[in-house]
């Protein structure tokens, strides 16, 4: 119920007329990520497992079914914005109708138990079949719609000429600037992938070995000051620089700088309007293209995933995440190497599946198999992912081109 | 201040949601149109004449300026259903704040006189130097907006399945069956455009002679019985009914039906709602394409624009109008030709200027004369244009696939 | 024969390669002309007037008809150039075939009389009936190829940065500059389209009355020294005189200047390659939007294509044609007013139907009709249209962003 | 010399007409091809190592330049099929001055030695700066081009309805249908990759160890027999067993069947013109998205490139290449496995830089690196790849969306 809360809060600042339009295809009004985040629940959760539970609304399926085929037709994604019906307090009566009868359903469970459900949690049975397996889905779920939720929040709100805020936010605390260090990494074979107790999503098993070449990675992001610098030695202007690809989207949109940065490249937009870049925190707002291309003139490269993994695991799992309250990157503290928060860290790994990776059974089994293709991996988290969303083996995956999450980098370097 | 206060009021039923998206580049948000109306007095009145004004943000011309470029940048014309901010009831504050600011000019001007309005509403010294002309103008161009605020509405509100009213309305009464009769026009030499008292706008002007053919025009709109035996008889799927832009219009559109006509044929989306069609209420909501192709296949053509003026200069200025209270065409009663109100009528002109057509100085000449290119004349007003809108001079136009206003057609013929 | 033969004359010059690609999807291969104009008379002579006639092969009507719905499936126009086969040389036996053939045709109508062609050529029986008739309008269907044949193949060679000549040519002879004189045109009631002996095309009918108001119309063509004028006085940069669909245009293509001209408009692309612009000849290559935007830049306007037929029913059939060797606009000799040959010249008339106009019955009917939607007139003739083609009545038409055929402009004036 | 005759050869059949238009973006005309290949030569080995070598003609490289940013300025892709000067006469005598100094070169260099080049092909000092190693990649280039030519040159004639044939050509034998089995692959760590000796393209390099899962792979590709079950069973109307991407490529595209199969998927279009489909030979012409839609259809997956090379490095190196003859895909002969020719097989692997690739200096450096982003692999070399060029290491690539190569697939499965 608090991470149901959570997703309310978000929204406390945002008048309804925030809430409606889309502003892209790749976004969601706020209003859709409310209502599709219970439509979840009650599709997977109350319908198949709260005996006589009706829906609230016989038509709210078609409008906010995302992308679950099997779940039924849906509305056109990219018309999402001109749904005005229901209001932003119908999808609010929407909420507390599902809540209601999720906790009904909780109370039938009493006994439900973490560890029985991290025994069965992966069984041959399938996600759908098991309600502690569902609950906990809805819940990872609704997370990943968190961070969207202000990702697009913002996208939107970068439209308005006035430069509204999405809220008063505290500035990240300054940091001396510390120079870029490179450390080791794990080299040989080396397993990846998700094992143990605890929730992962389907594309994070099923743990498998590796084969690690010699490398060493960044002890930080890269920051504003470091991309500032790759500008001005005309980085957007040298094609050798990037991938063909990238150079085809460099001239296409016009891309100079990373997204939401003022022209003079003093300021950006973010989620509390436009504030000064801090030239220490981590550039962000990049997409894989700038990053790739950021990394050759830099005489480095893109970790892989594998290499981000074994580094990862090795490090203490916090950072400046959604509940740091900052919403934005910040300069590390002294000894902190940002692997999870701040940035979404672009590798060069395809969104592949790992060997003897499983489809799961049922309409969930559309979660994450079916875009395997065309993505690129991103890892570690950002400033807005929510509390416990974050793990050594998640495994986020965006187009080469998007630029609109918080996304940055880190270097690695082959080691001879 | 009363055409001031119905554009509100069309907004009653509407909630901020509803106020906010775009669905197309060439409509706009209801919200848009309460604040660009607003700017358009603070502008053009407010500013020049009431001294010592001061504008309620600075900004909002960026915002809402339409297309006067000499008034300034504008935001893009696609994106304005991107701005959430101002909110609803801001822009709310801000009609308010150009009303009370109207009414002190209006109080300055206390002897503002109708009868010298008239004598030097065209004057050579343009709109823009003369308040009356410009107040009057304000408020025809308010009145354009309320038309169009109801189309865009109608548009949006299309494309939720949910299939949402905009207001409860009652139907129009039922007629019997009319058969269409022709009805013989003016031949020879005729003026038509405007010459007396009283408002135009400046593509009325000048009157002038044309020399019109032996001709004849139907006694009513085509019906919506007509226009589905058209359809049936294969009307969609003959070539050589169709204009060639119209048959690639129809098959990279998919028409197959007038816009908002369901599967079946049986009903329409209207204002009220999904409702059941009138045979007898004229088609509506055609391109210029399809008007032109089903003239074809009757074996007639679209009226130019000089005939129906001839013609509607004859006719009572009554009709079914905004004011009927229907929003939706009505079968004609006894007697009535439809002239005036239910549908527009497309003509066979293209929108050029009448002979010694002059633009007028300042920002205002932009209001007309720049669309003269591509477009299509409508004659006549539909069942939304408000009171007092409607003359038998008065030039709509569209470009020919458009079809998202009340649009229709009359017949005419050659006589031999 | 002779029109016949003179289409293969023009290709004379060109080289297979020259005669397949596709520039555009308003533009034919070469090869595609020279086997459109054989099937049109396959089509339309030879079919149903040579007893026992059998095609040349049986896919060529897919292959080489242009637009006629009627006469069945057509082979898609955007990709004309991809259709290798025939070559060039059996597209040569192609036209041999049909042209003996059609000396068959003639030797057995050997009484085949004039005087009684001109009598029956527009009676009610329509085109097809008449076996004269259908022979004139073939070779005049070949003549406007001719014209397009050489607007094409410029329009493709000058994709090529080697800038390869269609032809080594004459250049025509330096004139002194003339200045700009207005010379008042007919008022009142005037009749204009065709209704006399020799042939036309369906819409230059029928003669019809219009009302002319006072003007006068620029007696030369608008030069180039006068559009280098336009362009250095900012010309492409100001919004206010341009049409706003034409303003979209320029913003859209990028245009400074008129199609071929270099960047130092010092020279342009020519059928006889690169050449310097001579600064008294026609402005060339424009679209209808600049023709427009120049015309307001000078405090005019475009004539109507009433008052240009009022005028150039007054002046001497002749002008720089086809014919004259030229294949490019001249500065006019004393005394000429440029109102035949040199450049088509936009009107401010849309294409659209005159008065009583009739739609040919049988496949011709698509001949004109069709394409009056969305298209302005175009008067005069140019440097290349073929000798015989050009008369007062005559309508050109393209839409209003085309440049590549030889397209300019006269001034207007009102007389107050 | 062979293998710059070979390329000429193809294009024996072929008249200027086939040579010139480009069907797509993605493909290029013949004639493009024949001097692109000797622009190459005379780039990268003539100018650089022949002293005194004047270029044929100083705007060559500007119009045969594919993608070399280093090497200046090029002509725009999708505009290749403008170029219809040079001539393909003009382009043949280019390929002879070509020739001929290559020859003066090779005698200038009599003791060229094969062992030398072997030793010395991979140095740090790059490709460019070693002769022999220049001159190899030129023809592994000239190799490239050849199959690129008989693809694009198929891929054109396809576009006419008079289905021509590029050549006659021998029918392959027919072979009884074999019954798909599964071989088991290697398991455990496993190198891959180019070491030895012999010509290599940097994405081949370098070996490097892997760690394969237990797997099996198909004894031979998948036929167009068991394409044409998917078919029926409905693989084109079921989303669930489509990629995202792969879905909306259908619905955008229309897909039903492989590209260039006949409507009742009883024949194909091929070099040879129209030809019946032989059950047993291997499909081809398909998508990534349909290879993978299909394996999982099948209850398998496509194999990785890893697994894909461990098995194929354990294959005699023969099959239905180029020099077989047929140009088609052939039913597999009793014991083939068909690793080598017939279609090119989609792997389910990225196209991503082998762990510590390097891009070689100078230009030719441009010459893979660049691609790797967006492409799959594929492995094994299509029936019409030239003799010498397949290899187990080799990586082709292209984009998930693309057809018009040599395309099919072969299964694989998890071992549990």
């Amino acid at each position: 119920m608090a991470t149901r809360a959570l997703t309310l809060d978000l929204c406390a600042s945002l008048e309804p007329e925030d809430m409606t339009p889309q502003s892209m295809a790749d976004a969601s009004p706020a209003k859709w990520h409310l209502a599709h985040t219970s439509w979840f629940f009650e599709t997977f959760a109350l319908l198949p497992f709260l005996p006589g539970y009706c829906v609230f609304h016989a038509r709210y399926a078609e409008l906010f079914n995302s992308y679950y085929v099997s779940a039924g037709p849906r509305y056109a994604r990219p018309q999402r914005g001109l749904v005005t019906r229901p209001t932003v307090a119908e999808v609010r009566r929407y909420r507390a109708h599902v809540d209601l009868h999720l906790r009904k359903l909780l109370d039938m469970h009493d006994g439900l138990d973490t560890a029985e459900h991290a025994a069965n949690a992966h069984s041959d049975a399938g996600p759908t079949s098991h309600l502690p397996r569902v609950l906990e889905l809805g819940l990872q779920h609704e997370q990943q719609h968190q961070e969207l939720l202000l990702t697009d929040v913002l996208h939107l709100l970068a439209h308005n000429p006035l430069k509204p805020a999405w809220r008063l936010l505290p500035a990240p605390p300054s940091q001396a600037a510390r120079p870029l260090r490179f450390v080791c990494g794990v080299q040989g074979a080396h397993a990846i992938g998700h094992a143990g107790m605890g929730f992962r999503f389907d594309n994070e098993a099923p743990r498998h070995p590796t084969w690690l070449a010699p490398h060493a990675l960044g002890d930080r992001l890269v920051s504003n000051a470091e991309y500032r610098d790759f500008i001005r030695d005309g980085g957007y202007d040298e094609p050798l620089l990037w991938l063909s690809d990238g150079w085809n989207a460099v001239q296409r949109e016009g891309w100079r700088a990373p997204l939401y940065w003022s022209a003079d490249a003093a300021s950006s937009f973010t989620l509390a309007g436009e504030q000064a870049l801090d030239p220490n925190a981590p550039v962000c707002h990049i997409s894989h293209f700038e990053a790739d291309a950021f990394a050759r003139w830099a005489g480095a490269r893109l970790p892989t995933e594998a290499e981000w993994e074994a580094f990862a695991s090795t490090q203490a799992l916090s950072g400046n995440g959604l509940d740091a309250g900052y919403c934005r990157p910040a300069a590390p503290s002294p000894g902190h190497t940002q692997v999870y928060g701040d940035a979404w860290e672009w590798t060069g790994s395809s969104y592949l599946p790992y060997p003897g990776y499983k489809v799961a059974q049922g309409p969930l089994g559309e979660y994450n198999g079916k875009f395997m293709s065309g993505q690129m991996v991103l890892r570690g988290g950002s400033c807005v992912t929510p509390p416990g969303h974050l793990r050594a083996t998640y495994r986020n995956f965006f187009y080469p081109h998007q630029r609109w999450q918080f996304m940055g980098l880190r270097l690695a370097k082959d080691q001879t």
